[in-house]
């Protein structure tokens, strides 16, 4: 990890109360990968646990991610192994082999179907591990399985991530009682193409792998998709959610659950750019009148991703023109003369160009608070919408990025 | 300007002997859009002389972009005026009418058709303009005009820029002498989509502007629209090259001039990139193997666009994964089984994996020289090939872009 990073300034000032999912039990120790962090958990559930996932459009999706989509057909999950410190990510057939040994290995210490387990891998891409690293491991992860240990585990899988990511909720529902924990980590190479780096949610309701599949579908594109930190798409993001199917609801009190996994993946997905490398301003780009919500998010992410206005946010610049030439530079339909763009409440240009209240001094104040939202209004040329969320580009970023394996 | 930024390391270290252009005469001033330097140049040109261009895509092209557009339809050229400092961009009618105001005087200060004179603005996007700053400047220029004025009018268009970029070429053939000389600048916003921010290329031959619009064309995708710093397409992208038609040649004679028009043009867009912001290192990206050359230059680009790409050269790490995940982001047609990545001379990746050859020192000693070369063959899918040239990701991009107009 690199030098002297500090703690992100968005990380929770206080202490998440973890519910704990009845049905999950996890630890996490140190098998060798990083020296000073623990970087290896394992997560087992009861029987008859469901299962939901999404990963990496990547090409080069890593041998963990192939091994989660293959086991992921059976919609059935007994355990889940994460490593940090190493992707397994471009390791070939030799990686295939590693990830069969250590699959392999946690069903014979657990005297499970191996099909049912679930394996990711965070880290440096490229390099070769020694399975027996984490296969050694193991006794010591299975003799000491809790409920307790979540926040353990979010720790064990953190990279260059400066705080664990938690969200946590217990629900009232006529009067029954459901939870729902998850975890993620990422804050370099974001810009997940279906899900972020990793993330991993628990919940105690009953649903069958195939319902909550399509919940899982349904949201995906307005939380980890619609993050981005560096436009850098991970070779290994997945996202994992897994129910124990212990508490059963009526179909009207699936909707609740429906409303709370929402929160809780579009609040992970928040937690990860609270996180982003370097940050110090976290952006909300709000963009609407789109041809569709698709051509909103065009837009939306050009904005995002443009280093020119993740700077000029950065030193606190109302450099709107910048925003200007990210809208400009994509091909989606737009209504110049129409065109709007607010930094927080205040109207900086319309009808295509700067506005008569544009006053620079206030926006620069605006600008140096820490949470700052864009508006834009393409033009009404459709009622398409989309919101990302970004952070913006220091020299953090470029500490930790030129120096991530020192 | 930003504080404390230094010249380019990429400079050049010796000045470049400029051809004059028999034709062609020029002068600069400061007319107030910058405090301590130059910021406004004419060029004005002898009767008949052809004019071929391109321009940025950008759907927020500028008023001087539009007001080009529609002159070169002409296709005869007797002015061009520039100035450095405001763009113009995103003024709406206002910024249609200062363009309006500015051509007019030029025509009535030169008694020229104001039909065949050129605008081009560089600088900040939205701000509105006095054009008498620009009209009272015009005696001036006009009564200083002179053949020898090209390099200081190469400095009266910089604005982040560290070092004036020209590029001048003299060629014998069959015992006939031509010129060729062009000037550019830019070095942020820079990803341009048919042209690069500003660039002009002077030459006394004689050739049809329709001729010339072809040639230029041919070479445009492999010289201006082969670069990027950051991704940022800029909403002032214009390159405009001018014929005095004071030199005849063959047929076979104009082939040798078009070879010295794409080397001067290839020249101009690479002195581009030796100034990008905060450049510490000069990155050329070569895919091959692709389905098409187009598709080469999709992972090309994405390559040169990753931000932890650019910063793990600047930080000399060879952690070649990161090239693996820019070229997996994409959607291109690729064959992970037969991929391979050298990076300068040395073989990284091979068959999807790890080369058995790979020495992270070896690669790490590389990395630390000025002159960064990378090879892809994304797995002989086809013949198709693509050179991009960038630079690495730097605290000087982020010192000149959080503080652009302070």
């Amino acid at each position: 990890m690199a030098k002297n990073i500090t703690t992100s300034p968005f990380a929770p000032k206080t202490r998440q109360d973890i519910k704990l999912i009845n049905g999950v039990r996890c630890f996490s120790v140190n098998c060798g990968l990083y020296k000073h962090k623990e970087d290896l958990c394992l997560f087992v559930f009861d029987e008859n646990t469901s299962v939901a996932g999404v990963f990496t459009k990547s090409q080069m999706a890593s041998p963990p991610v192939l091994k989660c989509r293959e086991n992921l057909k059976n919609g059935n999950a007994s355990a889940l192994i994460v490593n940090s410190g190493n992707s397994l990510a471009m390791t070939g057939e030799k990686g295939t082999k590693i990830v069969e040994e250590i699959v392999s290995s946690v069903a014979t210490h657990l005297e499970l179907n191996k099909d049912n387990i679930f394996i990711c891998s965070t880290g440096v891409i490229g390099a070769l591990l020694e399975s027996s690293k984490i296969t050694n491991a193991l006794p010591s992860l299975c003799e000491n399985l809790s409920s307790n240990n979540i926040e353990k585990c979010a720790k064990a899988i953190m990279t260059t991530d400066t705080f664990p990511k938690i969200i946590s909720k217990s629900v009232s529902v006529n009067g029954k009682v459901f939870n729902i924990t998850g975890i993620s980590k990422g804050s370099g190479m974001i810009e997940p193409n279906m899900a972020t780096m990793l993330s991993f949610i628990f919940t105690d309701i009953v649903i069958s792998s195939d319902e909550l599949q399509k919940m899982v579908n349904k949201f995906i594109d307005t939380s980890f998709n619609s993050i981005t930190v560096d436009s850098d798409t991970s070779t290994s993001d997945s996202l994992l959610v897994f129910a124990t199917n212990k508490i059963n609801l009526t179909h009207g009190e699936l909707n609740t659950f429906e409303g709370a996994l929402q929160d809780v993946m579009q609040e992970l997905a928040k937690l990860i750019i609270m996180d982003g490398e370097g940050i110090q301003k976290f952006i909300t780009v709000n963009v609407s009148g789109a041809e569709s919500d698709a051509s909103a998010k065009v837009v939306a992410k050009s904005i995002a991703n443009s280093p020119l206005v993740k700077t000029a946010i950065c030193g606190a610049d109302p450099n709107w023109g910048r925003i200007a030439m990210a809208i400009g530079k994509t091909q989606e339909l737009i209504n110049l003369n129409n065109l709007t763009i607010n930094i927080g409440g205040h109207r900086i240009c319309e009808n295509g160009c700067v506005s008569p209240d544009f006053s620079e001094e206030v926006v620069y104040y605006y600008l140096r608070g820490a949470f700052i939202e864009i508006f834009v209004n393409v033009g009404n040329v459709g009622v398409g919408k989309s919101t990302v969320w970004t952070c913006d580009l220091t020299h953090g970023y470029i500490d930790i990025n030129t120096d991530y394996r020192s």
